[in-house]
């Protein structure tokens, strides 16, 4: 049983999510505030008496967690995931996201690479015709300055994204640099992950483009959820 | 002029390199125990008057440049590097290389790829006909399992690589873990280069195969070196 009609869009896909877990699952938890809801309803479940093992993709992710009693293990403790379920903040028709406004792109893309299924939970506003950026892009802050230049060289604009509550750059859970990639609209995703995963000092950008053979998405409405990509529960 | 016949290939390979440095040139300095004769032999141009800047490639080289007395500078604060020199583990015939046993091999790419010119200093035992492995990766701690089974699955083995003097694994000078993917021979470097960098959680790996057109090789002999590659100083 799932809570909708509550007009809350990232409640109800977040809720919706959370009836594709089955008992023994081993269950990545992407970052964010729509996952926030699927572990609250994962924690009524795990209170019913569902057993399952979370393998978080943040920092954040694991505090949230264990505040909720959702058992965790490290993506070394499994050997694989049975199911992931994440949040993205672009995604297009043929099911290619762009994250990492959490700067955490890089254990998410992790976790969905050792994931047999990836379910997206979103709201309507995240849906796009095509991706347009920022790219967020982890860098190892000995090379801010070559990357930047090499982003810059590829003809958009490099933000170094800073932090708040915190003086100079935002760092990731990995002890890296985020830089926002504002290439404008993006014409072959797939071309553009690797064009940027392959410059050195780049440890991973927010363009998945190659998931949507495993990929649901949950598109959250007001009084119910859209499915798109594989359908079957 | 540089001290040859001395019966030391690394010393002679070193030196020889020292020649290509020209006095403004900012110098990216590479990792290991030939770059260091390099280093000693711009020392003596710097006494003697030679103004460069290097541009170090770890946490030792800037120790050891500096108890030479080379002014250096980070990459952060260059826009190009002239004239880069580093060494190699394996050279093949069309000047692929593998990089990487002093754990170096991202920032050295980093800096190879800041860089108008590549010149590698070798004595002969790194000369190969193939390529064949170990190959260096760095992976952030968060993917150790992940990215080992990854590797594991493309048919080698993967051995984390032990620290001597610090226990457990050996940690990058950007916080990171180094495997040593044993390949067997490699038949299409550029290719396995391209697989182990897209694997989610690696930062780089020690192939570096698309240098050849901006690179020297400098091979030290008993009494003299041998030039492979663009061969005008």
């Amino acid at each position: 049983m799932t809570k909708s009609g509550n007009g809350n869009p990232k409640e109800n896909a977040g809720y919706k999510a959370a009836e594709y877990v089955r008992d023994g699952m081993i269950v990545g938890l992407g970052t964010g505030s729509t996952v926030a809801f699927t572990m609250d309803r994962l924690a009524e479940r795990i209170k019913g008496g569902l057993r399952i093992t979370g393998v978080p993709t943040s920092i954040q992710t694991a505090m949230k967690a264990r505040e909720r009693g959702i058992p965790l293990a490290s993506l070394d403790d499994v050997s694989q995931i049975d199911l992931t379920i994440d949040g993205a903040d672009q995604i297009d028709p043929s099911l290619m996201l762009i994250k990492g406004r959490g700067a955490a792109q890089v254990r998410e893309r992790c976790v969905a690479d050792a994931s047999k299924r990836l379910i997206i939970v979103a709201d309507s506003s995240k849906l796009c015709d095509q991706l347009s950026g920022p790219v967020p892009v982890e860098v190892i802050p000995f090379a801010l300055g070559h990357v930047t230049r090499k982003l810059e060289q590829m003809g958009g604009v490099v933000v170094v994204r800073d932090g708040v509550k915190k003086d100079g750059p935002v760092l990731s859970d990995n002890g890296n640099i985020i830089l926002d990639y504002h290439s404008g609209p993006i014409k072959d995703p797939q071309a553009l992950e690797s064009e940027i995963n392959n410059i050195p000092g780049v440890v991973g950008c927010g363009i998945m483009a190659e998931f949507s053979d495993i990929m649901t998405v949950i598109v959250g409405e007001n009084d119910d959820c859209r499915i798109l990509g594989i359908k079957e529960e």
